[in-house]
């Protein structure tokens, strides 16, 4: 049974400690700088509870290493268990800002970077996967239009706001990684636009809840991506790939086959999930899945660094697009921002 | 502009008349016992109303006939009708009682029988009809069991349960005829079961308002139907066909398109039809375009008298099984019942 | 019945003749420049072909007036028309230019303008009507974000584009009276993005044929627009409203409540609609049955001229924004484009 | 963690074995007369084989018994474990026969036999649980109509069916217990028809493939069932419920939310689940639950051995009105059966 360093005992660190039974591996060492949370967590999972990162990725029964730290500490734990020579997964996002990102994927190369897994969990999500591997095996023709649609059950805590990095950063996030994997073509072209509409605090906090934003490829293809920060009928998480010869649809599963007939709705089904833990609690256990399967040292990850940096990208170029009120060429991951 | 005798000028002379315009002929000239209806109906569809069955059928006019009056009437009308040489077409049921039904076949003969359109208008429902296509057609592989559940939304007037004929007479005569369109095998054997659970004053009545009945063919088809006298979320009619390469299956179609998404029901549909003449209007001037289209003289009829000697057979078949607590065994119209 | 002079007697000229019939009116004077068209479509309906606009309009049993001309006709002919006090509807667009729509209601003034009904037929589809008047009652809240779909089955006759105006003008001039429509508030900012990934000759002749736009209001609701020339599985038409309760959607009505059970797609659905006359036959009928009922006289149009020059506004402004890289802040109609 | 004897590790053996560790209990000892399959599983689980029933039973760590060995041993075991006074658990059906279910129940009495959870797993399925729960608050009214259709993917080996006890007690014994647990009153009369269609040598075995099932309580209430032993798209399992105000469905769940568009079935659906394994997985762990929430000693368990008695009733009269060609009544359990 392979043996994991869990760096990071809070929320995410629990998801994952659980995400990694469920997929047959272990939790066996655990860092939190919250040394209660490392430590109950660690009794929960049956792992050692220690004193630093370090100690944690150089016990002798981690073979894996995987960062589920606090946002801004990625980058540094990332340079520092690429040295370790173990496999590495790092949740999203890579970085909080793009100059962070840039740095962690200079320091460790490109190659190396493309062997550090970056946890895009949607990714991995049955519904999703199975839209994107149907795109790919050609059940649209030509891709020409992906609508992502994500709405988050209700907004997060307003003390979360003001260093959550903004909507575009902290949320869309995953709807960026989500447009590259299926556009499989760079974005040329972002523009956004975000108002605050369902809680004016948030708006007051300098932050939006409600965006959406257009990327255009070079080949002509189109992604809209729309968010909200709340959605009375649960976690409304939607994709659409609409092609040359069709579409193919993720919707919202469904918690049953029950179906209720009065005269209003005969036929209405059940309800939707609630929120990430009930929705996508299948993908993460099929990441570590997948990042097991490709931790034999060497290969490329299927989502990693690399694919981390260009999300943080996609997210600052969206923040400056709705900042400005223009759309942002994304002309190179070389060359600055160019405001058309 | 193909003109029509209409004998029968109420509720369903109505109805036929709407579905002769939408059809693109005319009613010519209408009789009705209640001067009246024919009055009001023939001034509303601009036909001549007249004072007897023969002047009606006679109008120069008039190159078809159409009896839509009381079930009780319509053996003798049609046997009339017949003689007139012009192409006839009879509401359901051909007759309330077997005996009335084999006098009319015996009387007119096989041949001119099979040349009396008998108005089973589901046949002509679009949804049913694209079903029973795709069956013959082989798309389900060979149609092992049928099921067709028929829920009317309220019970009739309680003054109209005991000149009924009763459930399996008046209301499952439709389904019966359904069955043996579909089965494409005459059923070997019936057995029924009727209650009274929806309203203990039809089966004061001698009448039961929930039934079902299943159909054996002798190669081993099994036919379901359920029936009941009301549904609380409008009309529910539905057909399934199932075989050894899947299904088929009628559901009932929806008002529009639009879905309402509550944290309940999300994704719930809009409303079904409520009753026969929203849900079934298509279906009466498929039926009409399907009786003129083969009005030429001499085509057998895609559904006519024998078809409407069979159903009341099973009609009569079921009915005696519920009374007895016995299959019937139904070996031939020629022989008399055989209660198992 | 209520007689119409009918203006043009090319595609949407029947269409709206056969409206007019199925809503109980008829038309009884018909002018078309093409003669033949003009005697073709007179025979066919029962009306009178006549020599001039004016000899239509002027027609004694013609108590209303309908143009359904070329667009570049449509200003002086409705200038015209009012003159004469009769209602008058014009098909959309009101004209192909905002400089020329601006012209018609300079001209006619703002209180008979109103008076005008304008022919943005999909506000009648029971669908889309169904789900504006739950936005209107509260069913979700209050709206925040909007959603769009509009998809052809095939992209029009090559020799059609260069005169069309382009998709914007020609073909989403439909989403932007639906999109105001829905939102009750009037964008304040256009983005648009075109590309041509459908039919590169489309993109040789200078349109392209697929775009998306982005509305926003300056209460912070935000309308997404989503456009193709061509759609592979038919007439994608759908429209979805979401706010702080719920989200309500107009999907596409399928053709029947048949469903196919294989192994692939158990319950898989029947077709949709094939294209703008299955699709949208009763809203063709609706919206005359509503222009009607407000032609007694002095009563505004529930869709009209106004609504005529906002929606070219708005077409004109996707238009220079994806010409030009950037949004366009609609500040007032009475403001030149701000380019931002 | 509670620790379980478990008796069987035969296919039943291995999936409670499974259901107990996901239910977070442990299995501590296995007996299987085939020594090597109980070595084998209990190398899996982490248990310690045995050399007899008894010592499995007697094992120091096992608080409860659960009995999955061949349905002809189920009876002796039941007893035998009873005895011990552990809480016991005991796969369906009680026993092959009416007779020995009634020597059964018997031989330790109604108040032991309401203590002995009997393994019908389908209640405990989530979407049909919902539709029970949802039958008992109301949400339909009075439950007047029930429909259950179960279709398995594909018959049993050939070699399976002379020593299955016939479709009615191997395949049907869920459905009837599913009936009795909808209908909250006893059946009183019983018609079975039963056919071979789907492969004929299964009939030159004695048995049947295809069935439908009509039970009728004394208040009026219909169930119908419906079976096949083959279903081209997938293990097919749908309850319906009807009543005065409505309709509940259970129907089959999807692999996930994704829908397809193509021009035939725009929006068709995934897959349905293949097999009970995993179509009916939450159910097993589900009722490993509710046996151990109810397994502190004295409670009634919610489904018992009297329950595993009535449905064996159901059955062998199921297959003696098939094989009558006639009704049964069902009077009483102390009555032998009268046949109508």
């Amino acid at each position: 049974m392979i043996g994991i360093a869990l760096l990071g005992a809070g929320r995410m660190g629990r998801v994952h400690a659980q995400a990694v039974r469920n997929a047959g591996a272990r939790v066996v060492s655990i860092f939190d700088p919250v040394t209660d949370a490392a430590k109950t967590l660690a009794h929960d999972v049956g792992a050692t509870a220690v004193g630093s990162a370090e100690a944690a990725m150089e016990h002798d029964d981690a073979s894996a290493i995987l960062i589920a730290t606090a946002s801004d500490t990625h980058v540094d734990l990332v340079i520092q268990a690429v040295e370790y020579g173990k496999p590495v997964m790092c949740e999203k996002p890579l970085a909080p800002t793009l100059g962070e990102a840039r740095r962690c994927i200079d320091t460790i190369g490109e190659e190396k970077s493309r062997q550090v897994f970056l946890a895009f969990n949607r990714r991995f999500d049955p519904g999703h996967a199975t839209v994107r591997e149907a795109v790919r095996n050609g059940a649209v023709g030509t891709l020409e239009q992906l609508l992502i649609i994500s709405r988050d059950p209700y907004p997060p805590p307003l003390d979360y706001i003001p260093h959550s990095g903004g909507l575009f950063r902290d949320m869309m996030i995953h709807d960026f990684d989500m447009a590259r994997a299926f556009l499989d073509e760079e974005p040329a072209t972002v523009s956004a636009f975000g108002t605050c509409i369902v809680d004016k605090r948030i708006g007051e906090l300098g932050d939006v809840d409600s965006a959406t934003v257009t990327l255009v490829t070079a080949s002509g293809k189109i992604a809209v991506i729309v968010n909200s920060r709340r959605s009375a009928f649960g976690f409304d998480q939607r994709v659409e790939a609409f092609g040359s010869e069709g579409m193919v649809m993720s919707d919202n599963p469904l918690r049953s086959g029950v179906r209720s007939f009065t005269e209003a709705h005969p036929g209405a089904p059940d309800r939707i999930r609630e929120f990430f833990m009930d929705r996508y609690g299948d993908s993460y256990r099929l990441e570590i899945e997948s990042f097991l399967a490709h931790a034999d040292g060497g290969d490329d990850m299927p989502v990693n660094a690399i694919d981390g940096l260009r999300a943080v990208y996609l997210a600052e170029a969206a923040a400056a697009s709705n900042a400005t009120g223009r759309s942002v060429q994304l002309t190179s991951l070389d060359q600055s921002f160019d405001h058309a």
